[in-house]
């Protein structure tokens, strides 16, 4: 699934929610990716293929002109735009009616839906209907962002950090001027305002969001059908999957009324018909040097996927305790696998010869460009000078990622304490010189979380703060200084007991009293966890500024290789993935492998034929709603279909609309030839996932008696 | 479940028939477990403790005596000894008839039930029943040992070992006087004859053994009463699990006829009777220096399990694909898991700072006693000598692993031809030259092994294959020159997919006619798996020389560490685990826990409210027969109960037997608080976990309508 996993700058990243793309799978399939990967990339033809993550401001126009005969209008381009929600729980979405109506995937919502649940209620499992409006249930943290506009500030940015100052100098002007032009933009605006790095800091975009906090669900079906065929099928196609969920935006607990929405469009897709997809990828990975993905390769992924590993037995064997151990555990557990299929295919990718060598090839033409030409001089470096800070990145990277980016201390409670401790430190300062995640732009956010009601189980936090005590002392050994520290002569396990047994933090109003009450209050409290955030603080910090400082001279060096890369090449190109908002295009196509025609569409009653040759064992089990109801279901309407539309984790929940921005179905996975594709774009075999908008009109109608929701999505008037 | 992982003299172990001990469970007992263990070790008693793993030539007679008033006479332990059965594919059991049947554990059994199945037939799941000595199934490659006879042969291995020579020297010396010394005896007595190293290197004994390799299986009740609970209740306690199977040993062609076996007794046991437990515990770390416990906790458990969470990952995901898939890999996911609960529960306790106070402490103990005695003048220097080897063996331990112990070519059709390859080198050496697992004594078991006609899978050799080369890749860097020839600029799984569908080493037969026509042939043969077998060979044997020529220089230190124990001690004491038979002792006892009493019995009913009370889910569920005939059972009859016995992995199936000799239940599991029994023994909580006789009776009876079987038992006089 396309969940994105939020940008940690560095290494491998805390949190799970997550580049959910997928690649683990039958065994004989995995083994014939890599020579069919090898065969898309020879077959790439470049320029011309449905290739980009674009930019709103910088749309394809030339390329969907001259491929598809279409001109992208202006006001095309905005209605999409502004119908595009962010899922800042890590996905995308879309505005479906007037009435802030929001849809996106099921596995997106299921953050907000386990939040909801108790012992005695699992909508994750079993869905939620609300019939009416006072039926809506109101989400305990979840924030929706909609991209209002775009502005180039990359030279504001860029004169505020001079080219002779050292890192961390540049490190604090960058913060400082990113920070200012937010707090404008903010002031000016009432908006949410972002200041976004694109192009590995080859630019630098002022986002805009209007920002919604009030967030209700509306309707999730059973996991069982959003999700069918679980883990093994997650990557696969073809697949049968209604992976769809509704929400309603409110302002001053209304329904929000917006202009911008998209109508439906349920006829079946033509083969070869032009689609786009408008959504929030995550990350790639296309414009990093030979040595950044060589990183990637023998550092990063290998230590990513150990992580995943011990995480996935660790939860699957908590869970297979009870029924209330599966649910507390079952929205984490789902990504840590999700994302261990995507990075194995991440890994897979990496370690093909012939994806290294194309890379290879295509970074010595570019040097070779570079040295021949004396107006790019200053670029000449800039690949040493990437390599140099990676090193020093690499020799920290273990150390950060356990103190700082909290793979050592896997525990919301000592998230909230470690957030608490430094909002007392950094509210008080200068917004230019807080920590990013403190800047005044951001404080609404960062509250929303850490006054969220989400409840918090005891056992579970000390599972997942013990396994990861037990991981840093692996990782550091047990006889390093701060690990010993940090146990204090106690055994992991007794120490994360004493820890989840002694703090407040599971008490919102103790959150609130300590981050109202600020620094002092702060420092008097003795709460155990926010002792051991505070014992561990400062060496997080001088790990963090080592690794944003290095960032910085990242940053800057892409910056110059980007402005190379335009000379050479000519073409403006599109930014790696941020997890910003972004245009891709593409056909409905099905494709050739193992000399088998794998169609573009599925049907409903592919669903039954898959579910029965599988003897209905889970995860092949229908919820008995689509059992006893199959008769009333039109069999032949298309289930999922696919394109060759360029996307990735984080572009879940995305609207697929057709030439006339019309929703004709929604994104939710990635084919197993697609997860190469945070390398290396190929469109010989990679395909995106969706459902199809006809799929579901007619489960809504005929499994689900959601008659006004049909009504509120179709209009009067409806095409079915 | 306490099944042996088979002893590979470093770092970290190829098999997964595995130690098998477990030990990750329901969160809040795993965090609650560290704080029991402390008490435990500050409650230990010393030498008065129901502890040790002894000798059948030296047995604990003044202990027993002292503690139970029981006087071990010889024909007591005679009877013993020769009754009890290994089972090499990693376990122990008992001979329970006069006509050669055996019984062991399920778990044990599983590798031969596995191997018998096929897509239409699943026996580890199902089970198997022979009415009749027709209907009994020959095992593949199943071979039973019995002890006759035990001879020190210490003076004689040492005398041809002279302290002045080189590790190397002394490595070919030791080689070469153990083979003779087990040529010698093989041609004399026809029996199996190893030479086995006790008290790491103290002490040499020559085990001759009675070989059974004509084994065929009797009856095996479904996987889903065997091992009722699955992973989450392995090494829990109270249990409820029929954990047992029979086989038959034949000669020639006709069941064997024994003289020691074992009588039945299925009485109740009273709360603090006394038990004896005969069987082979695998491995124990207990001798060890604490800089050698360090390298298991810095080390080696942090590796293995890294390795075995990749494993069930890999292997739990390729199992949800398909039911034909699950077959294929339970029994190693089984073992995986096994091991994987068992390390972790290892690690926990090295992780324990109160474990290593102790075993510091004692070391030191050791040590200034040593230092005050002039006649333990050579021991002085033992401790350092060891940690200077193993030093040395970390520089190549993981290299060796990968390469030679086998962790880089995950795939029985490799295993099969490097065995092939060496074959043609050694064979023709004299016979105290060769590799030890190709001397004289030992080649039939080898060729048994060799020449198996387990079903091999490609789609499953190629999984393994290929992910264990991504491992190796991850661990040594892509850039290896080994990694790269190993690969041969091929991604890992385009390389393993070659390998397996090119290799014709799934035919029997062509193993054969190579192993026959030696060098000559094996020489000549192009065979993928071969090629590669040869590319890397130059490379593991150099690595096993290092590995072992250290591992000859611990052992020469260790010899001198235990002579000097037994000086400054004054007792004979046991030695370290080595999958040879022991005798542990030990009570019927429950135990405190959190404030409550858990009893020593289980009983039938307590089957039937477990399985209840988790509404019947698996692991939960109970196989068709168990539910339709609850009503026929005495649902009164003890089902699994505890002792204080001394076990670990390997010791699954031992009989327990009574102050009579009589055998009253089969030991199957530890409870959590055993795992740390690797590294101290302890019996405030630890638990040895047993099926009790009178349950076997009672299911064989009820359940599965097996009379005859009952009545082969029972003899003509059913004391029921």
């Amino acid at each position: 699934m396309l969940e994105v996993e939020m940008p940690i700058p560095i290494a491998f990243h805390a949190r799970m929610k997550s580049d959910r793309s997928k690649s683990r799978q039958r065994a004989f399939s995995i083994l014939q990716m890599t020579a069919a990967v090898a065969i898309q990339i020879i077959m790439l033809t470049g320029a011309h293929a449905d290739e980009g993550m674009w930019l709103f401001n910088a749309p394809p126009r030339d390329l969907v002109k001259q491929r598809y005969g279409m001109d992208l209008s202006d006001p095309w381009l905005e209605q999409l735009q502004k119908a595009s929600v962010r899922f800042n729980s890590g996905g995308s979405g879309s505005f479906v009616s007037e009435d802030g109506l929001v849809m996106s995937n099921h596995h997106v919502g299921a953050d907000a839906l386990a939040k909801f649940g108790d012992a005695d209620h699992d909508y994750l499992k079993d869905g939620f209907h609300a019939r009416n409006q006072a039926e809506e249930k109101k989400c305990l943290d979840l924030e929706l962002n909609v991209l209002m506009s775009i502005e180039d500030v990359t030279d504001r940015v860029n004169t505020a950090v001079k080219p002779e100052m050292k890192p961390d100098a540049a490190v604090a002007a960058r913060r400082a001027v990113m920070a200012a032009i937010e707090k404008e933009s903010m002031d000016k605006t009432g908006l949410r305002s972002d200041v976004v790095t694109l192009f590995q800091g080859g630019k630098y975009h002022l986002y805009r969001f209007k920002k919604y906090t009030d967030v209700r669900l509306v309707f999730a079906p059973e996991q069982q059908i959003a999700f069918f065929g679980g883990d093994p099928d997650n990557f696969e196609y073809p697949r049968f999957d209604l992976d769809v969920c509704f929400f309603r935006a409110y302002e001053d607990g209304k329904p929000a009324k917006v202009t911008h929405f998209l109508k439906w469009n349920t006829a079946s897709l033509a083969e070869g018909e032009l689609v786009f997809v408008s959504g929030h990828p995550g990350r790639t990975s296309r414009l990093l040097t030979v040595a950044e993905l060589e990183y990637l390769r023998e550092v990063q992924y290998p230590r990513i996927l150990q992580r995943l590993n011990r995480l996935e037995v660790l939860l699957t064997a908590y869970s297979a305790r009870s029924r209330e151990n599966a649910r507390r555990a079952k929205d984490m557990l789902f990504g840590v696998q999700n994302s261990r299929k995507a990075r194995d295919g991440g890994l897979a990718g990496l370690m093909d010869p012939e994806l290294f060598e194309r890379k290879t090839a295509e970074e010595k033409r570019l040097k070779a460009a570079v040295a021949g030409r004396s107006d790019l001089a200053s670029a000449a470096e800039a690949w040493e000078t990437i390599d140099r800070a990676q090193k020093i990145i690499k020799e920290h990277a273990l150390r950060y990622n356990l103190l700082e980016a909290g793979l050592g201390f896997n525990s919301t409670l000592f998230s909230i304490a470690r957030t608490t401790l430094r909002s007392g430190e950094e509210r008080p300062k200068p917004n230019g010189e807080r920590l990013r995640e403190f800047r005044e732009s951001n404080l609404a956010s960062l509250e929303l979380q850490l006054f969220s009601s989400e409840p918090l189980y005891d056992d579970f936090e000390q599972l997942k703060l013990a396994d990861s005590l037990i991981y840093m002392a692996e990782q550091l050994g047990n006889h390093d200084p701060f690990v010993r520290k940090v146990l204090g002569n106690k055994s992991p396990r007794s120490r994360a007991e004493e820890l989840v047994a002694g703090t407040r933090f599971k008490d919102v109003d103790f959150r609130k009293s300590l981050y109202e009450g600020g620094k002092p209050a702060i420092e008097k409290s003795p709460d155990p966890m926010l002792e051991l955030a505070r014992m561990i603080d400062g060496e997080g910090r001088r790990l963090r500024d080592i690794v944003e400082q290095q960032d910085e001279v990242k940053k800057q060096a892409h910056g110059l290789i980007a402005k190379a890369r335009l000379a050479v090449e000519g073409i403006g190109g599109y930014p790696d993935a941020t997890f910003t908002l972004r245009l891709s295009f593409g056909a409905v196509k099905g494709y050739m492998e193992n000399g088998k025609q794998v169609p573009s569409h599925t049907t409903l009653a592919g669903l039954y034929d898959r579910a029965s040759s599988q003897e209905f064992a889970p995860p092949f089990h229908l919820p008995k709603r689509w059992m006893d109801r199959r008769n009333r279901l039109n069999l032949g309407v298309p289930f999922n279909f696919i394109s060759t539309a360029d996307i990735i984790g984080g572009n879940s929940g995305s609207p697929v609309v057709n030439r006339r921005g019309e929703l004709v179905g929604i994104i939710f996975d990635g084919n197993i030839h697609s997860l190469v594709l945070d390398f290396v774009y190929t469109e010989a075999l990679a395909r995106a996932v969706s459902v199809h908008a006809g799929a579901i009109i007619e489960s809504l109608r005929q499994v689900y008696d959601a008659g006004e929701l049909v009504k509120e999505l179709l209009g009067g008037a409806s095409p079915l």
